[in-house]
């Protein structure tokens, strides 16, 4: 529930018609993307069912399949019954198989890169194991842009292309200048990741954008999460850092200059840790990837070992789980007790429908959830955590560079007639 | 910046067009309510330029105008220039002097009743002292109807009369019931506020509406603040409780069931006091002004006396500020050290532009805010405090009951027609 205090609830300025003078041709792609993006957050249907869910005429709706159809977008699908008598109206859907968009995170001990369909199937998956701190910005991005090329390559093997890619860094990024402002885990201040991997791709590289990882994982998470109903959620990555990512009331909240979520570095512990962000006591002290690993394992255990591949490290920590190990179980257990201190703050700061873990909490979501809920319900004023669940992330890892592949497609779904 | 994943921009989804049929009555209702918030957020304006600001055309907007002229909430004003030659076209304005909503805030000691014309000119205005906590529901709900009667009194006095009153409330409350679900700080567990005043006015009372007090009390400083082009606000009041209000791209973010905001009990004291809630070193503990009282007075000081109003307690206490007094200056600087850290804690949760102090802290602007501004650029992980200013309320004890009017008065702007 929103209120718009500048001109009533958002529903009823569509209902006022245009507010500003617009042409044709802006009209029309317009339209163009709201039928497509009508396709993709609801499924496929028949042109009279896309007539009434938007409110176009049926003309129109009938010339703007055409142009989709013809720009390789949308499909006719099955034949589908609206429910009335008759001959069945035949649906469309989303096609784009033969155009990817592509996301590539950096972390902190790996790359990952994933290119995704215009309908959402994942068409290339990688990651790579890499000491990112240690191997510094310039050879991490000449290692990001050969997964960028590998992921073009493979997409290019199925006769699609890549029409956008973007990348998720875990820090303070500037959109409008591609830069890494500041990312304490990797020790990057003021990197032009952007011009980087453009430098290095070439001129006829796809469009490039940056975000902060987490936003894009809970852009990635809301897409799936939007099937329940949940419009309210915020994504907390599980890594070495610990970002957030908040959607509310179905849209991505960037804050005033695209800094929102960071919620890492929450003055939680005051007599603890020093981070490596500069500060003492930050929740990333309490809950990182780092902190887990140390609870768990003394340092020459080879799960601290970052030339390995974090899924690995952490398959084997849960056999240790599994077994019984006692030490492993204790470290799980201090960390649901300091995940739900930070998450229940959050709780009563935002009062979201859904808290979505990721990273290295969803490895360990059978361990950690029942207590974390419990401390969540604790500690939150409003009642049965004012309609908030913890939920575990059905996409692990991938979160991220999912999320910046659905990012570097919505220019399309923007404007879909710019990709022909 | 926002991103909406459900359709693009707004202002994308607003030149598409309607989205779901409507008829005739909804969208004048819709397009009387666009004009008079127009006039509301933009100011005076001939017919021509609201033609051209709403995209509606001129004929449609002379009827419109006439409609409103005869509702009594729009009137002929002063001649305007459109920057055209030729004679200057004749501007309108809000009128509705005639009709005002009112705000009632209940808070831990005293209560405060506030009176708007549609103009948002005050009509009447009285703060009692009250010990809300040992007065019980009961004996407050009667105080609070007086005060809504006197208002109302005061008000018809002038010619107008009261379309709505909005009970501002110190905690968790439940819109739809009209109940306060919990107000830790006055002892109140679901209490039937809405119903019970209902019963109190009678039949006849105004529509009555229930909302937490540091949401009215954002609404109220986003109004004055979104006139600087500031559009994501927090709230903060500075009372025995304290709470927030969050305005994100100009709405009031409300979380899935109304509870966002609750920032008074984030747990940044762990080895700290007990707190009103039940739990142990809440921020409330660390800033709320029984905090600052206690840092600055003995038990037997006159400014613990909650029998005598809150501005003279805290004139007082300025006084003793202003005459360099050691323990009062002591007291003040740690209020602001621990509200820069709760503060920045927010603005890196959140990026909002501003965040504005209200309650005793806009009383203590001048001791308090270099300290915080100070402490806030040190903690923010963003450079610049991710571009935020801490700033005083300019609305003082009154930014609750004052949301508390406009929101009363926002039924008219959603549906000027229903006023007749």
């Amino acid at each position: 529930m929103k209120a718009d205090l500048r001109g009533g609830t958002v529903h009823e300025v569509v209902m006022a018609g245009p507010s500003r003078p617009s042409d044709r041709a802006s009209i029309r792609r317009t339209n163009l993307g709201l039928v497509l993006r009508l396709l993709r957050d609801s499924g496929p249907r028949s042109r009279a069912r896309i007539a009434s869910d938007t409110g176009l005429p049926r003309p129109t709706i009938t010339n703007l399949i055409a142009e989709l159809v013809e720009l390789g977008l949308v499909a006719e699908g099955e034949s589908e019954r609206d429910g009335s008598v008759g001959r069945p109206s035949q649906a469309v859907e989303i096609d784009g198989r033969t155009i990817c968009g592509v996301g590539l995170e950096i972390n902190v001990d790996y790359l990952a890169v994933l290119a995704l369909t215009l309908r959402g199937d994942v068409a290339f998956e990688r990651r790579i194991a890499v000491d990112v701190r240690t191997a510094g910005p310039e050879a991490v991005l000449d290692r990001a842009a050969a997964l960028i090329r590998e992921a073009g390559a493979a997409v290019e093997a199925t006769g699609a292309r890549v029409v956008g890619v973007a990348l998720a860094a875990p820090g303070n990024v500037d959109l409008g200048t591609g830069r890494v402002a500041f990312a304490s885990n990797i020790g990057w201040r003021d990197v032009a990741a952007v011009d980087g991997l453009r430098r290095r791709l070439g001129r006829d590289a796809p469009a490039l954008r940056l975000e902060n990882d987490a936003k894009l994982g809970a852009i990635a998470e809301y897409l799936v999460a939007s099937a329940s109903d949940i419009h309210d959620l915020i994504y907390i990555t599980g890594e070495t850092g610990v970002g957030g990512g908040i959607i509310s009331g179905g849209q991505l909240m960037r804050g005033a200059r695209g800094f929102a979520g960071e919620i890492g570095h929450m003055p939680l512990d005051p007599g603890g840790r020093p981070c490596a962000c500069g500060r003492v006591g930050c929740w990333e002290t309490m809950v990182g990837l780092g902190t887990l690993l140390r609870h768990a394992a003394d340092a020459g255990d080879p799960v601290h070992d970052p030339s390995l591949d974090v899924e690995s490290r952490l398959a084997d920590l849960r056999r240790r789980a599994d077994g019984g190990d006692p030490r492993t179980l204790d470290a799980l257990t201090r960390i649901a007790d300091d995940l739900a201190l930070g998450v229940a703050l959050l709780v009563d700061v935002l009062n979201p429908r859904a808290v979505v873990l990721g990273g290295y909490f969803a490895v360990f979501a059978d361990y950690l959830l029942p207590r974390v809920r419990d401390g969540v319900a604790r500690r939150v004023i409003a009642a049965d955590s004012g309609g908030c669940e913890v939920l575990p992330s059905t996409l692990g890892f991938t979160a991220p560079a999912r999320g910046g592949a659905y990012l570097a497609l919505d220019a399309v779904y923007q404007d879909p007639s710019g990709t022909a």
